[in-house]
């Protein structure tokens, strides 16, 4: 602790194991006093060195010569803290980066909590919560996609959709109050429906931003896809086509796969769970077999579901009754085996299920099938700027969003409440507030920073 | 590739999986157009700028912002490789990162080698082959004594005793060839003699440094101590005394510890693998038993054998028939529960074992017991700075060290031969230089460099 009462952190923020370089992250006032005592390298100390500026030498301490590094000096606000910082980037594998951090800590830093060095990116105005937060999905981020919306977010374009919002609201709720002190003979005989007016519109950019979380989650967190369908129809080959490598083994005899299988795959650069599943066999059986109990959890909880039929036999009863358990909007019918001369297409279902011909065998038909399961995942290629992708968000943008329909809704009765409005209005924006952390308390803050790792 | 001839390399640099920040290390004299190509930040592009300095900005290439990034500009011979380098510090997470180097291959790198960076710090003379060697043993070390054995090494004490040994054994070779061109009597009547003498120095050196081949490579490569004994004698408790954790389970019962358990500890600064075996139940059964034969395979391949026998119950036949089968120079007799009433230290074998009295309840006597280990395994405390830890090495020495004790032999003979013994030293100096890497080809330098991980 120095005399302006801000300790001084410091962390790897390197991946553990073995890996060519390491860092050891430093940060606060005793960051360059603790640098001079544990550097030794040519020229002057770090801390009369410019920030900006990298040194090479060696950090040593009482046990003698820790590891030969690279020493950056970060100079408050230019770091990513906004406050001075160090970092020392020596030999990857643990224990000369471990030897590095018990100097630094020794020379008097104290262990980082996770997320700590971001926590106070955001306590000193250098982002906003939505920007950490993002921080966090870039480094988890599965896909280059998902790694651009995070990127996105951390480059402020959605903070600055929260912060229109906020304005908006904050506006309307202004005008709102100030009519409060008007008789009734004062009040602008519009007032009220001007604000109404407003606050459409506010609720028509909540709408748009809520709209963008079907995408948005699906890239943070996947979406799954069952494939589903009576033994031997071509499941497992069709999982491999589309993992677009040999994964399920596949025979030519009926239930070859007697588990689920998962595989993780990428589709137009979003991350999807692929499930395979036991074939349903007899059905006399079916309840008793914990596979095909399982295939059915699986085609329940998953958001998409490609249900295959062998085109080149007939089509049976118990595809019939199959496919009357399942959702229409979330399944995909595929007939299988197009390659075959067996084949045929017409099989007697309602027109309004979503059919496509394919065969996994040669490949043909998954680039349709591709875009079906994109269709059904609500997502329609590119995604805005402004993607809401955090179930926190979401959560605070429809509970203010609820709030300021509330209030547009007692403004519009025949006699206006404008003063419980205004109350709304004031909800609304404490709500909206916390998402980027204009309105914050420390339970918040614990909550989002403890997710991080150690480091960052 | 640029007019030059040489590539310019890169590759991601920090381990794998979620970490702060992760990093694309770049090597070639290319390194600095690339990353004009492909970083946008404020002030001068990174080729206006001097070495050892850094700056913060975006990495965008054709896919758009790939990550927002610190980058480091290395100016030949002021790196690492010698080359011009830059380093660009993105976020961690895999996603991210391999973007940034995917945007930089795009501009005209080629992925780097395993080992190709170290491996031009040697071409370009920043390192010999030890120091470079020691690279990949600081980054696997297990232990801070380890990492303190590899970083001597990196900063050359080792290489310096190598070249010792050579410098010496040059000039004793040149002297010898100087002679052969003397006739019989203009030849200095103590010519071999000194020869010889000098070559006698030579060998005292040699053995030094083979000397510290025990220590040395026990600190690469960890010894392994196996605890044996009849069942319910306290085996798996003194395993969880020495490692200072519960992780064997502990009964009272008989035969509680069904198969080998192995754990990693550190003594002294040494990895140890400690091995606690399954006991030695009821002798007729011994053969078939899986258990108890793994525990006569880890016995013969231990370093390390702590062979346990109840004080509080009479010596057993079986035990002074376990006994006999035990090599005494590695065998460390514990005889435990030193704390219970009915101890009795005075059990009737020879007095040439290695015995100790301990309570592995107690925790006591394991102090001493720690000790008796390290004295087996010949390590005396402090190693010298110029430990040979690499096999390699090792194989070098005896090898160059049994051609310099040929030619001494040669040349002490009653009609010495100094042709031969010339000749014989030139290949010791064709062995030791290939030691530093003063003579090497390429089949070595792969070799070598291959066992490293890329971007190193």
């Amino acid at each position: 602790m120095t005399e302006s009462g801000i300790e001084t952190i410091a962390a790897i923020a390197t991946a553990p194991g073995e890996g060519a370089v390491a860092i050891v992250r430093i940060s606060g006032p005793a960051s360059l006093p603790i640098a001079d005592r544990i550097f030794k390298g040519k020229g002057p100390l770090p801390s009369s060195r410019p920030g900006g500026s990298f040194m090479h030498g060696i950090i040593a301490g009482a046990e003698g010569i820790a590891d030969e590094v690279i020493l950056l000096v970060y100079r408050a606000p230019r770091s990513y803290t906004r406050e001075d910082a160090v970092e020392i980037q020596g030999h990857g594998g643990s224990a000369a980066i471990k030897r590095i951090l018990r100097e630094v800590l020794e020379a008097g830093a104290r262990p980082a909590e996770p997320g700590e060095f971001t926590k106070r990116a955001f306590l000193n105005g250098r982002i906003d919560l939505v920007q950490a937060e993002a921080v966090l999905d870039l480094i988890r981020a599965r896909t280059d996609r998902a790694a651009q919306a995070a990127l996105e977010q951390i480059s402020g374009h959605l903070s600055s959709a929260f912060n229109r919002l906020y304005d908006n609201t904050l506006s309307a709720c202004g005008d709102l109050e100030a009519s409060l002190d008007f008789s009734e003979d004062e009040m602008p005989p519009s007032l009220m429906q001007d604000v109404a007016a407003h606050l459409k519109g506010i609720e028509a950019d909540f709408k748009k931003l809520l709209g963008s979380w079907d995408e948005g989650h699906i890239l943070r967190d996947g979406a799954s896809v069952t494939i589903a369908g009576k033994p031997n129809v071509g499941k497992s080959t069709l999982l491999n086509a589309l993992l677009g490598r040999e994964r399920a083994i596949v025979t030519p005899l009926a239930g070859t796969t007697r588990d689920t299988i998962e595989e993780q795959m990428v589709i137009d650069g979003y991350p999807v769970k692929i499930i395979d599943t036991a074939g349903l066999r007899d059905s006399s059986c079916m309840i008793e077999n914990e596979g095909i109990r399982r295939a059915r959890d699986s085609v329940e909880q998953s958001d998409v579901i490609i249900y295959v039929i062998d085109g080149s036999t007939p089509f049976s009863k118990e595809d019939a009754q199959q496919l009357e358990l399942l959702p229409k909007s979330k399944t995909i019918i595929a007939i299988n085996k197009s390659d075959l001369p067996e084949y045929e297409t017409n099989k007697p279902y309602a027109s309004d299920w979503s059919v496509i011909n394919i065969s996994a065998a040669r490949r043909e038909g998954l680039q349709e099938l591709k875009n079906r399961i994109l269709r059904i995942l609500g997502i329609q290629g590119g995604l805005p700027h402004r993607a809401v992708i955090a179930e926190r968000h979401r959560r605070l943008l429809i509970s203010a969003h609820k709030d300021i329909v509330e209030a547009d809704l007692l403004l519009s009765r025949i006699t206006p409440d404008p003063a419980l409005a205004a109350s709304r209005l004031r909800l609304a924006l404490e709500t909206l507030g916390s998402v980027t952390g204009r309105v914050y308390h420390e339970e918040l803050l614990n909550n989002i920073f403890s997710r991080f790792c150690i480091g960052k």
